[in-house]
């Protein structure tokens, strides 16, 4: 029986304006290096594609770092090959300029006009082509959390998606519920972001993993 | 004769698009932090306003910890007040989207129109009110370093400006040009951040604190 191969998403991304100016988000890393130390506690293999983040990752797992959105599709959609599962706990920046400057924007007094186009999401792009393995994805809003998850998860067909709110970002704590694809909670956790991961590996665990029996 | 009390601001600033996504550069607060080193070894009063850096300050100066432009401006402008000069080593966030949204942006599929305004400049907003205190500039560009530099030190009404390129951002080494009103270079310091922060304040306190004779 092999070691489940988990592949997790981490952190945020960035989207350059110019060389100097980007798009991103306050995503720490903190989640998913919590996530990535649970499932290791579980005997999985351990990929992780992070974004820039200070935060350490545990050492039994590889980590491929990337910058854009795009680095992290790439990455991930190769890595996606090798492994069972995915559980993208990163917030890509899902917006990019159209243009990017290639030197620093010059200030000028006037306003400037930023076009952005949606970037491809990673979750939904891997989930299309995901065959047997699993994908798990987060879900973060500031509002109506519990019914814009079970849209995302439809959408980005998900197996389970992890809700929570903005307030988990920079933070040690969560508190987060898992729900299933019949709308169903599976799961409510709430505490130090490595308590919680392991209870969302938990439920990755008996629910996707176990039935593979690999 | 009292110390010389010196201001540094510090990092990169932030902008908000929503309450998850905003503008940013990759400013680290390394170079701050180096400058206000140095400026304790020579026996300055230091205070540093910065925006989130994962950098340590050193434990002798005063941090005063900011988000957005507009919070570095207004802490910056009411501790210039007991400062005897300023020195801007922050990259602040000079464009803001003029419309904040409440709650995080939905995706819908469509571009999303950003329109962005200029922030006030912290740097030229103090020097215009400076009297007797002394005014340092840094000047971040990716092409025609030298000219922009001292164009934004006649610009914002600097003492002397330092001249650096984008690769210093998240480095532990720069390379820089300290310029005077009339162009002439005063120093060119180059290595790790902590030695070319000595420099750069060697010039200061030689040129700009010493004939106060405070």
């Amino acid at each position: 029986m092999a070691l489940p191969h988990t592949l997790i998403t981490s952190g945020p991304t960035r989207q350059h304006l110019d060389p100097v100016r980007y798009l991103t988000n306050a995503s720490s890393g903190q989640m998913g290096a919590a996530l990535a130390a649970a499932a290791l506690e579980l005997g999985h293999k351990v990929t992780v594609v992070s974004g820039p983040v200070e935060v350490e990752y545990p050492n039994l797992c590889r980590v491929v770092p990337v910058v854009s959105t795009e680095e992290m599709l790439a990455a991930a959609a190769e890595l996606f090959e090798d492994a069972d599962g995915l559980i993208g706990a990163a917030a890509p920046c899902d917006y990019r300029p159209e243009v990017v400057a290639s030197q620093k924007i010059s200030k000028t007094g006037a306003p400037l006009e930023l076009h952005l186009v949606e970037t491809d999401d990673i979750v939904a792009t891997l989930a299309a082509r995901k065959g047997a393995r699993w994908v798990v994805g987060f879900a973060l809003e500031t509002d109506d959390h519990r019914l814009r998850a079970i849209a995302k998860l439809e959408r980005k067909h998900c197996d389970l998606i992890v809700s929570n709110g903005a307030e988990a970002m920079r933070s040690s704590h969560n508190s987060v519920e898992v729900l299933a694809p019949d709308g169903s909670t599976v799961g409510r956790f709430e505490g130090l972001k490595t308590d919680v991961a392991r209870g969302i590996l938990s439920v990755i665990d008996s629910r996707l993993c176990r039935p593979a029996s690999r």
